[in-house]
Order: structure tokens, then C-alpha cells, then sequence
């Protein structure tokens, strides 16, 4: 029996661009994906086609399953054999409840390995242009869950130590809360006036950064409705974000665009818009599929060799036709003695990545410049009555649903 | 002029798998590169061909260039319309002075970006398995440099506070004062017998882990002579280490490997090396050259059609031949009615990563094979005197220096 094996990452804060690359690996190996509703969906284009993708839907500490339940379905997986990639918000052992999975592994004799992620107070720091620490302003920072109460009887937090022990403090998840915690924090010392901005979203287009005082920031963040998932850094360092912001000020911060590519060609469109700071809704409005009548298609490839030219007007196209020769081990010598022509340099790049170099780019990228590179390139090689094989997009089919 | 920008990168705290995606793709579109001496070396593959890399060696806080030395560095490169990726070791926003760089940049008016990296001591103990958080031990953790004083009279550590504000308390870059932080954690209320883990060089293959507790680990450490780079985490999340380690127990784990093959092929194998614990030590001990007579060589390449068969014995082979069609824009086509036979599954697919799918591949991977796979296949090609041309792995030199 293969012997199973569980990684366990983090996904970091949202930014899907923000995994770190042995995250990237470990999800390529796994069969099975779990998943928390905090880990970017757009992270499981890592996984391996064909690996089942599970969502166990944790989100803001709120269970849909229990952790109990994910415990248990961590070692039945491994113990059928399978490679199990455990996907958590942030970093697994920072607020995640990752050493509880982690111990039951252990326990049950698993081999695991954990994978740490970009923690969600630190990167929602950067995002926001905030230094958790600073030569002048700060040189300790504490982490602290915003979940408990600082009013229930016995609370894990000495708010009394708390309250001034670190020059910077992170409550992560306090949103319900942030009322009593600022004010326990004000009964044993903090100086009201100190910075405190919150972090809503951090690192996601949809980031919302409210800056206000430990006096004020609860009250003005309920006027806001600003919810978790949140940070709220209180601290001096809070001042740095008027200097150091850049996120929100990238050129298409905060707006969502529709991507209506084909699914296999929206992700490097959709990496463009995040990286300029926006949102990407995929949507895919076409669909590639096969030519409907493929017997002629299949003729066509067997005989590419006969034609003076054959021209390819999308890189659809040449995908389509590159993947049936190498199906049939075939490659570029299939072409025989007839010119290779692109109608333009993304078509003539998505030849070369499947070894072929064009014979004719046409100057201008539409039905009309191919054909008169074309017919210019013939010119120079004497040929009567040349025979051009053709291969369109193939088929484009509308793929949204009728509404 | 083009404008400048510079992308503050933030490196994670040794293996270079932990950089994120985010991080590589800033790297690649870097002019120059500046990194500090604990970013490791490995990362600087992703700097594109041709970039500067530039070393300014800040190592465990002690600078060889100063800050202000690199902030005037980093302006004046922006300036004249570089790209510049900054690599700073772990997170470059916490205990990196991350924060000056990006002020000065501010200040200039220089556009930057933030991309945070894993901080060194959540990696660390991600690597030492330890959770800094736990359901049951600790809803609370604090970084602290440890390069403070805590005999100095203005210090802006309350180690009256700190001794027990939070849970878990990590003391970063710690070494040289642990004795005196410890004692300073017990005067102020800290049980002796917490548990205090040190984590040196966390998530290289030379981490070494030493465990103990308050009253204990600073003589431990000084018997054992480990300095900085360490973290120490001091709470009962020490006691999980039993538990969680994994990366001490993988198979390969603080090996030093040396591996010989040359440049270009070296890093796969690096990678699987570090992969399994261990450190690769790469030198390279062959290198791969242009064949002596390169008129001869280009000639083959233009006359390939004429030969029955071009048989490849070595993936460098295949990629010189290639490359050297590629540069004369040619495809697969040059081989025209030529088979085309790899003496191997390397080799084989080192063709079809150009495009070209083998005709004959080698049942018996060395030269008798070859030869025997090619007579096989000749023998259902009516054929007379058949014309071999056999593609050697060109030219293996000698690489290291003579001692």
C-alpha cells in the first residue's frame, strides 16, 4: 500500500499571488485538496487536473465543519494512501488551529509537513503601509486573538500586562469585540490618543483600511460596518501608512473586472488586474471546443504536408492542431514542405513554444494583412495555384448560460 | 526617462522554496537586484539573464554597508530608471528596517511595492514544530529584538510587562544578551521552568534546535556555542515540538550533497536535495561548450535532411541543436525525411520540449543500444548505406580548477 502523507499550508492572507513556492509544489502532488473559505480560490489552479478539490469551509473562526471532523478525514485520506494538501488561511500555526490537525497526525502515525504561510497580521500590515516595527517607534509586537472576551471571568489575556507591554499590538478577528477591548486596553493604560487602523480584507482588492485612535476606532469602525476578517494594529507605527501606503494606490485599486476569456487563457489576464491592485471576476463568455466534423479535421492534419501554406489564425488553433499531431507522434515535420504563416505574434509565440517557427507573421494582425502576407511570401516562391489550408479558431461557442 | 520603482521583496528565513510567487515575478522584472547576506543565494536564479546583482551583505544586524548607504543606493537607482528589487532575509517590515527604506523612497517621491516574506520566526518554528498559538496553550505571542540591553537604563522593553503579557514570547536575534533576557523575564514573574526552545539558522538544512527552559537554556546555548541567527520561544508551546518536528527527521536532513552536474542542470537536482533536509553544495564539475569546430557543426545543421538518421545521445545535445536551428529560424522541419532517435527517455524528452517527437528511442539506454534500436528501425525503412549522424553530448570540459 502507497503510504500516505499530508502538507499542511498556508495560503497566506488572500493575495493568491502571496503562497510561497513549496506551497505551490505540495499542491501539485496532492490527490485531495481540503481547503479553508480564507484560502483564495484561485490557488487551486496549483493542484494537478484531476485532484479532488474538497472546501471544509472554515471561516472567521466560525466552523461549518468541525475541526474534530477535519481531524478525522486528515487521517482516513492519508491512511488510504493519498496525498493530502491541507490549505489554511494565513500561516497554519498563527491563529489556525494547524497544531491541533498537525498533533492528530502525529498521533495516528502519519508523516506530515507543514509549510508555513505569510501570517495575515503581517501581510495586511504591508498591504496597508503599516512596519509593525520600527527603529524609532517600535521594537516589540504581540498577536493576539480578538475572540475572547475581555470581560468573561477568566480570560487567557492579562489585559493589565497587555495593554502597554508591546510598543505595537495586532488583534486578529476583534471586530466583535473591539469595543471592550480598546476600552480595557484605555483602563490599564494605553494612552488613548495612540494610532489604531484597521485592516478589513487585507492584501484582497477589496481591502479596507480605517485609521482612527484607541479612543475612537471602535466606534467609528461600527459606523462603517467594517467587519472581520480584520486586523486592528494600535501603536505608533500606525503614523507610517500616510508614507508608506501603496496597495490601495495602484492604478486600478479596488475595482472588480470581468474577464470573458476562455478559462485556460483567463488566469494570465486575471494575474494582470490583481497585480494592478483590482479585483478579477472570470467569467468565461467563450468556450473552445472540438470542430464539430473532426473526420475532416483528422484528414486535413494527415495531409498538412500537400498545401503550399498552412495559416493559423488563433493560438486556439494551434493548440488544437499541435496537441492532435503530438497525439499521433507527430511534430513540426508534419508540415512537410508547406510554409507555416501566423496571423499575428501571439500566434506566432504559441507556435513556438510547440517548436515551430513561422514561416510568415502577417504586418497586420487580421484576416486581410494574413492573406496579403501571404499571397507576398508566395510571390517569392514560384508556385501556381497555391493550395492554403486554413485553420480557423475552430469553433468559439457562446458559453454562458441563457438568461 | 523611464520611470524607476523598487520592490521592497522580502526573502522568508533560509529555504529558498519559502520566497513567494509574488516575490519570484518581482525579481524577474528587476534591472538590479540589492540583497542582504541572510536572502539566500539560490533566490538570485530569478532574477532575469543580464540583471545586476548586487550583495550589500547586512548580516544578523551588523551592517558591512550602512542603511543610510543603501537608502541613497536604492533613490539614486530609481532615478535613473531602474527596476530594482530590494531582497531583504524574512519579512522586510519586521526587525528588517524595511521601513526606512521605504520612507526614503516616499520621501523621493519613488513608486515601491511591499511583498511581504515569512518572518523568520514563524518560519522557524514552523520548521522546529512549534506552533506559536494553540487552542490550549497560548491565544497570545510577542516579538521582541534581543539585541536590547536589558541592564541599559533607557530600553524600550517593559520587561516588567513582557515577562508575562503574552503566552508565547519570541525573542528574535537574542544570542548575545540571553542570559541577561531570561533573567530579566524570572525577576519579573516568569516561571523558570517554562519551556524555551532556540531555533538557530530556523528552515535551513543547518538548523539546529536546542531545547530546555527559562532557568536553563541560556548556559545550555553558550555550552553549545550557538550564536545568531536564532530565535528562542519561550512558553508552553515548547512542549509540541515532540509532536510536530518534521523537517529534522526527513530522510536527508542536515546532509551537506555535493552535486557535480553542470550549471544549468544542477538546480532540479539541488532542489530534490533540499527537498529532503539537506544542503546542496553546487559545483559544477563538468561544463558543457560549443564543439571545437562550430563551421562543421553548423554545416550538419544545414544538410540534416540528407542523413537517414540524426541520432541524439544527451539532452545537451539536443538543446545546442536546437537553439542553433531556433537562432537560423528553423524548426522539427530541418530534420525533413531524417528519423530522428534519442538513446533515452531524457534525451527523449528533452526533444519534445522542442517540439520534436523522437522516431526511435533507445531500448537500452547507452551507445550499443542506440546503435541496435537504429538497425531495428532502419530494417522496416527500405534503405542502403544508410547515413547516420550521431549528435554527441558535444563537448563535456573539465570544469574545476586543478588543485
Amino acid at each position: 500500500m502507497t503510504k500516505g502523507k499530508v502538507y499542511l499550508i498556508g495560503a497566506g492572507p488572500g493575495d493568491p499571488e502571496l503562497i510561497t513556492l513549496r506551497g505551490v509544489r505540495a499542491l501539485g502532488l496532492a490527490d485531495v485538496v481540503l481547503y479553508d473559505a480564507l484560502a483564495h480560490p484561485a490557488l487551486l489552479k496549483h493542484a494537478r487536473a484531476g485532484a479532488e478539490l474538497r472546501s471544509v469551509g472554515k471561516r472567521y473562526g466560525e466552523d461549518s465543519f468541525s475541526q474534530d471532523a477535519i481531524n478525522s478525514e486528515l487521517v482516513d485520506l492519508a491512511r488510504a494512501g493519498k496525498i493530502v494538501a491541507r490549505l489554511k488561511g494565513g500561516d497554519p500555526l498563527l491563529f489556525a488551529r494547524g497544531a491541533e490537525e498537525v498533533e492528530t497526525l502525529s498521533h495516528a502515525g502519519i508523516p506530515f509537513e507543514i509549510i508555513p504561510g505569510i501570517p495575515s497580521p503581517t501581510g495586511a500590515a504591508a498591504y496597508a503601509g503599516i512596519s509593525l516595527t520600527h527603529r524609532d517607534l517600535s521594537s516589540s509586537v504581540a498577536f493576539i486573538t480578538g475572540t475572547e472576551s475581555p470581560g468573561k471571568e477568566r480570560t487567557a489575556h492579562d489585559w493589565s500586562k497587555l495593554a502597554t507591554a508591546t510598543q505595537t499590538l495586532c488583534v486578529i478577528m476583534g471586530m466583535k469585540r473591539l469595543g471592550e477591548i480598546t476600552s480595557a486596553l484605555v483602563a490599564h493604560g494605553r494612552d488613548p490618543a495612540t494610532p489604531a487602523v484597521v485592516v478589513q480584507w487585507g492584501t484582497w482588492p477589496r481591502q479596507r483600511v480605517l485609521e482612527g485612535t484607541v479612543a475612537d476606532i471602535a466606534g467609528r469602525a461600527e459606523l462603517e460596518g467594517i467587519a472581520n476578517p480584520a486586523v486592528v494594529v494600535i501603536g505608533e507605527v500606525g503614523r507610517l501608512r500616510d508614507r508608506m501606503r501603496w496597495f490601495d494606490q495602484l492604478p486600478l485599486f479596488g475595482k472588480r473586472i470581468l474577464v470573458t476569456r476562455p478559462g485556460h487563457q483567463a488566469e494570465d489576464t486575471a494575474r494582470a488586474v490583481r497585480e494592478r491592485g483590482a479585483e478579477p471576476v472570470v467569467v468565461p463568455a467563450i468556450e473552445i471546443v472540438a470542430p464539430p466534423d473532426v473526420q475532416a479535421f483528422a484528414r486535413c492534419l494527415d495531409d498538412l504536408g500537400s498545401y503550399d501554406v498552412v495559416a493559423f489564425t488563433s493560438a486556439n488553433g494551434v493548440h488544437r492542431t499541435m496537441d492532435a499531431l503530438r497525439a499521433s507522434r507527430r511534430d513540426a515535420r508534419a508540415f512537410g514542405r508547406a510554409m507555416v504563416a501566423a496571423i499575428g505574434p501571439g500566434t506566432e509565440s504559441a507556435l513556438l513554444r510547440s517548436g515551430v517557427v513561422a514561416d510568415v507573421v502577417a504586418t497586420e494582425f487580421r484576416g486581410e494583412g494574413l492573406a496579403a502576407s501571404i499571397v507576398e511570401a508566395l510571390a517569392r516562391r514560384p508556385s501556381m495555384g497555391a493550395r492554403v489550408l486554413l485553420l480557423r479558431a475552430l469553433v468559439a461557442r457562446d458559453a454562458l448560460p441563457a438568461i
